[in-house]
């Protein structure tokens, strides 16, 4: 890329995202759009901003995010969103560090050096071939072999990896005490009183599964046992109480329709409404609703007395015992009565609990198996399908497509764009893709499967983006050469790296500029909530639907980051100017998404910072790779004392060992004198065991909570006979 | 080796097999030799035999052998003792189930085959060079190449390796069950109300290392919390208690003369009695006593108040506390307050305590790294020892030894014999050696020592004894061909290894005749015993010294099975007939030493079977080698279909990976369901309390117990002034 066009793009990123600014500041101001722009302060039942006023100065935001502290942060979004913003401030901290002493050192020393020129003016130097710009002047292809400067380059490893420890260490240690005040909470937290039982084997004669958890349980824990809530197969309830809910909001939108117009609404009964028996909305609901009320009431019985599960949450009177108990061998036969900690109500994933120890252990391998697979040869099913899926194969599925492919222009426009489409469809699915696989592992929360989504997410990132990018412009080349020594992949993908730099340095400017102006713009979500208002809601609960933020989405955002981190650190040495356009993107994304943070999203669970530990080896990967690929540079620049990147390497390998001794099984487990404060109150335990009845299951009446029946089968039908 | 060769070592060791055996029966009936036959049961209070009579029949010992129970065992020498007879009866019935099919069909398959006879006759093919005898005639090495009875051959692997996996698990699953009842026991054991916590912060100011401690637990475990016993420094009071220990012999010694002698007996004051003024020996000793009890108070005071370390014993009030605290991440910091079970009084390792996590780490990888060293290269150091150590060298230092070795005799014998002396000091010291750096690793207790230090053993035995033997014959033919194909070293560990099958079959009969002949005759200490008593004992007590019989001593016994079994498993189908050893050895390893288990040894520690997953790991690995030997063999046989053992293999690895995660949790902790069994009695908390303290720190007098002065400085003080 020549260095005009390099600042051509860096241009029109910073005009859209100026634009986008001056958006966000005229459309956040106007009441209309609160909901869009303040939804997280809305929902927690807060003034949108403080003082209320909405004429107050434009860039208020930016104060208020830089006044705010992390303890507001907590408060308003989280321990995970706290910890995402440790995640940024110290990868800020690592390349301003980096940089301060980088940057005045050794670019000078680059500039003044002169191996382009050299080696464009000898033009039997095959490796150059005229494709750099002035922008690699700057950077360490600049350096002539053998020179003595590259040992500055070589100190600025070792800087660099200095730094990283430090701040990496400091950041564990800040999330640990964060985690540890979060758990120490006075307030009552339901899943710290229970712990989550799998593996439960089948009760002996004459025992419902109920009778035969609470009396074991009973009798390790005579004194702290509460009771116990076994996990049942709802599949059938729940589809009954989706419907159920459904009609619910069909009839309030009819009455809604109703009081409005004063025409009494008409549906069909077909599908989709489209088709079938003209019937009066507002009858017909009903009718179905009490038909359902019937069902669900019925399923619920059959539920309790037969669908029981060999998996069950168990409740202690106190946090220290289920502390403990999750962390204890409950059964000689390891696999039998497995404990873990009780995730959030909101977080279980039902269907996963029942899944055995070694099914999930099975599951777990083949869907590691698969993703590697995904991994290394997603191409290969994009490349089959784009070729199955050509124009003449779609006209004879589709033949009413054919008028519109029949013009010359759009048929070249597909033709050529049909591979491209099939990829961007496969990169929009995969998130989702992973997110599945992770699921159906048998992991029992949705944080954890989120967690294990990321790091898949994260190795397809950084495998295919990365590496994929810097060998593929010279794969052909180098692939000889690969050939005659297979050990050469380190020193092909260092000297690959820096004739990549200029494209990497364009993609985190577009990533900032871009990315981070439409996220505070938010100008999609505006929109379409303005159309859903306008044309589609007509009752208040559609219309909180249509402006409901959701939350941060860490399954995807994390590893985005990780990817410009991973780039960075390994153009940090090589080209580094990368570490300015660092510090703008982590700078302004910790900028912005505090706001945002605060203002918009709403957490959906909250895993009190057990992101962190893959958050921190994932940046210690990084710098390993770093740290790797700077040797094998160092070598192709026959610099004899690269071998001192090697005890770099081993550092990392220790740090990263240390770490995990010291800090990781506080985020595993809730450490007992971390469980063992004083409660604000005592816990009124009834509700914390009715937070966990799923609402399909929970009773509509609300004094009947039927889970109490399910203590025994004779109370269960007693309970129902007396219903 | 001839095959009359072969047969003359069988029928010498049976001879003197038989000797032994019928000096065994005639000695044992001697009454005078009681405590050498039957210490064990004089020492738990019982009659050396039942029935109480000496005129029995003489064979006795084996019916009572064989209808002993396994309870039996338990009862009279613990669960590790009855661990180690399951693992004997499981490798027992390994091979005699594999010998039942194997046996029969091989060895009429190799001895019709003339694989031998064509290749003696064809005197180019360079392998055999007529080393082999009529005893190959019967293994795999008569064998033609290609020959379809080689799939008999890979049958007989697949039959050994499900024999192998059916026997571990029933053993594994019933090692498993004797745990849990074991820990289930109704007595009270006082390690199950204890654990051990290490790595213990500094108290902050104003407070000692014992408040600090107990009000960290108080505040976790309010109600269970008993109390704790700091770690103290004891090494200069051990010092001095050892000093008076000794004095108190001595005087009892000088009184026991005094008494039927009538002669007061003197002594010399200087080193060893030797040197020095002659002084009266019980009014000597009696001063020095009187000293030393005065000096112990003294320091005792000394120990508790100022020499308290990070480590401690805290105890609980009940079972199922201390069993959970124990498997319960503590602190946030987690290399803070760890903890683990605490082990038995008696096998604390007290000076280990203190040293801190990372500390432990890294000493376990330097040990890791010593004994790797110690294994590949110990020929090195004892070559080099042997070298320097020649007669000249050792006449220069030690001049006296000229005349002797100026004998022409005796100076041929040393000089041929030295560099072997060196190797044999060099093998008797190494379990010691081995011991030495397995508790310098930091463990907590003996029995965890002794396991460590079996495993390292196991380690040098297979790779010295059994890789070096089967190599060293054919290393430098061999040499040429691994330097061309570095991979071929499975084909040349399998192709050499028939060569030196009938070494084996001799070693193993050697074991057995020789060594469970020495064993159940007990000559060695019959005859010390009876010098000693003759000669040295004066006292009762020095008496019961010198016939106290130790333990089963498995640091040493496991791994010389474990060496036998892997030679067994890898012989198993290429020289069948090793199978028929294999089981006399197990079968009369099994018999000899339940008669000894129940008559004569006295365990010295209990770990309710910890050993068994390291026994359990060890076969497994045993198998694993014996199956990638025979992938190897068969290949050098030219078979194909040889890629079918790859499948078991595969199957090996599962199966040892199932198997760790359905029982080994079971073995590192004690599950809850196993400790919250009703005890006989409450427990006496004071006295499970007092089993911990140290003989050294232990008030002479019995009402005074000083450390529960430890309780905070205060009482200290006030408890040393009132005394």
């Amino acid at each position: 890329m020549e260095f005009g066009a390099f600042l051509l793009s860096l241009g029109t990123s910073a005009v859209i995202f100026v634009v986008l600014m001056l958006l966000f500041t005229w459309l956040s101001r106007r009441s209309g759009n609160v909901s869009i722009y303040y939804p997280n302060r809305i929902l927690k039942g807060m003034e949108p901003w403080e003082g209320g006023s909405l004429t107050r100065n434009p860039f208020a935001w930016v104060r208020e995010a830089f006044t705010s502290s992390e303890q507001d942060v907590v408060n308003l979004s989280g321990v995970d969103t706290a910890v995402y913003f440790v995640f940024l401030s110290t990868v800020l901290g690592i390349f301003a560090l980096s940089g301060l002493l980088i940057l005045p050192t050794l670019v000078p020393l680059a500039a003044t050096d002169d191996s382009i020129k050299t080696s464009i003016r000898n033009t039997t130097d095959t490796t150059s071939e005229g494709t750099f710009s002035q922008l690699d002047n700057l950077s360490m292809a600049n350096i002539t072999k053998r020179s003595s400067r590259l040992w500055a380059f070589l100190g600025a490893v070792y800087w660099i990896s200095l730094v990283t420890y430090f701040m990496l260490w400091k950041a564990y240690k800040h999330v640990s005490a964060l985690r540890a005040q979060a758990l120490m909470s006075t307030e009552i937290i339901p899943e710290q009183f229970a712990i989550l039982v799998r593996d439960i084997p089948s009760p002996p004669n004459g025992q419902t599964q109920k009778e035969f958890i609470d009396s074991y349980f009973r009798e390790i824990y005579p004194e702290t046992f509460y009771r116990s809530l076994v996990v049942t197969e709802n599949s059938k309830v729940n589809k009954i109480w989706g419907d159920l809910e459904g009609y619910k909001k069909k009839l309030a939108r009819a009455e809604a329709i109703l009081a409005t117009t004063s025409n009494r609404p008409m549906n069909k009964t077909g599908f989709l409404g489209l088709v079938g028996k003209k019937v009066d909305s507002i009858e017909y609901y009903t009718k179905l609703i009490n038909e359902s009320v019937t069902d669900l009431e019925a399923e619920q019985r059959a539920v309790l007395a037969e669908k029981q599960q060999t998996a069950a949450i168990v409740f202690f009177t106190n946090r220290v015992t289920a502390a403990s108990a999750a962390q204890s061998l409950h059964c000689q036969m390891v696999d039998k009565w497995t404990v873990t900690e009780a995730p959030e109500p909101r977080q279980l994933i039902w269907n996963n609990l029942k899944i055995k120890l070694f099914s999930r252990i099975l599951r777990q391998y083949v869907i590691y198996f698969v993703v590697a697979v995904t991994i290394l040869f997603y191409m290969i099913p994009i490349t089959f399908v784009s070729a199955i899926t050509t124009l003449k194969n779609l006209q004879k599925i589709l033949p009413f497509i054919k008028p519109i492919v029949d013009i010359a222009f759009i048929r070249t426009i597909l033709e050529s764009y049909l591979p491209q489409i099939a990829l961007i469809v496969f990169l929009m699915l995969l998130p989702k893709f992973l997110m599945f696989l992770s699921k159906a592992e048998g992991i029992p929360s949705q944080s954890h499967a989120i967690r294990a989504a990321s790091g898949k997410y994260f190795y397809f990132s950084v495998l295919n983006v990365f590496i994929g990018v810097t060998l593929a412009g010279t794969l052909f080349d180098t692939l000889k050469e690969l050939e005659k020594d297979p050990n050469s992949i380190v020193t092909v993908l260092a000297t690959s790296l820096p004739k990549s730099a200029t494209f990497f340095l364009t993609y985190v400017a577009l990533k900032f500029f871009v990315g981070y102006g439409l996220e505070l713009s938010r100008i999609v979500p505006l929109i379409i909530f303005h159309i859903k208002k306008k044309y589609v809601c007509k009752t208040e609960a559609e219309v909180k639907e249509a402006w409901y933020p959701g939350d941060l989405s860490y399954a995807t955002r994390v590893p985005s980051d990780m990817l410009i981190l991973t780039i960075t650190f390994c153009y940090s040495v090589i080209a580094p100017l990368i570490l300015v356009f660092a510090v703008i993107y982590f700078g302004l994304g910790w900028l912005i998404l505090r706001n945002q943070a605060l203002k918009v999203y709403v957490p959906s669970y909250e895993s009190y910072g057990r992101m962190w530990p893959h958050i921190h080896t994932r940046i210690l990967a990084a710098l390993f790779l770093f740290q790797v690929v700077m040797f094998g540079y160092l070598g192709a620049k026959i610099f004899v004392w690269a071998i001192l990147v090697v005890p770099l390497v081993v550092i990392t390998l220790v740090f990263g060992y240390v770490c995990r001794q010291k800090f990781y099984k506080g985020f595993q487990h809730t450490a007992l004198e971390v469980a063992c404060r004083e409660l604000k109150q005592s816990p009124d335990l009834e509700e914390i065991f009715r937070s966990y009845i799923p609402h399909s299951l929970s009773s509509h009446k609300p004094e009947d909570h039927q889970f109490k029946g399910a203590m025994s089968r004779y109370q269960d039908y007693a309970a129902i006979s007396a219903a």
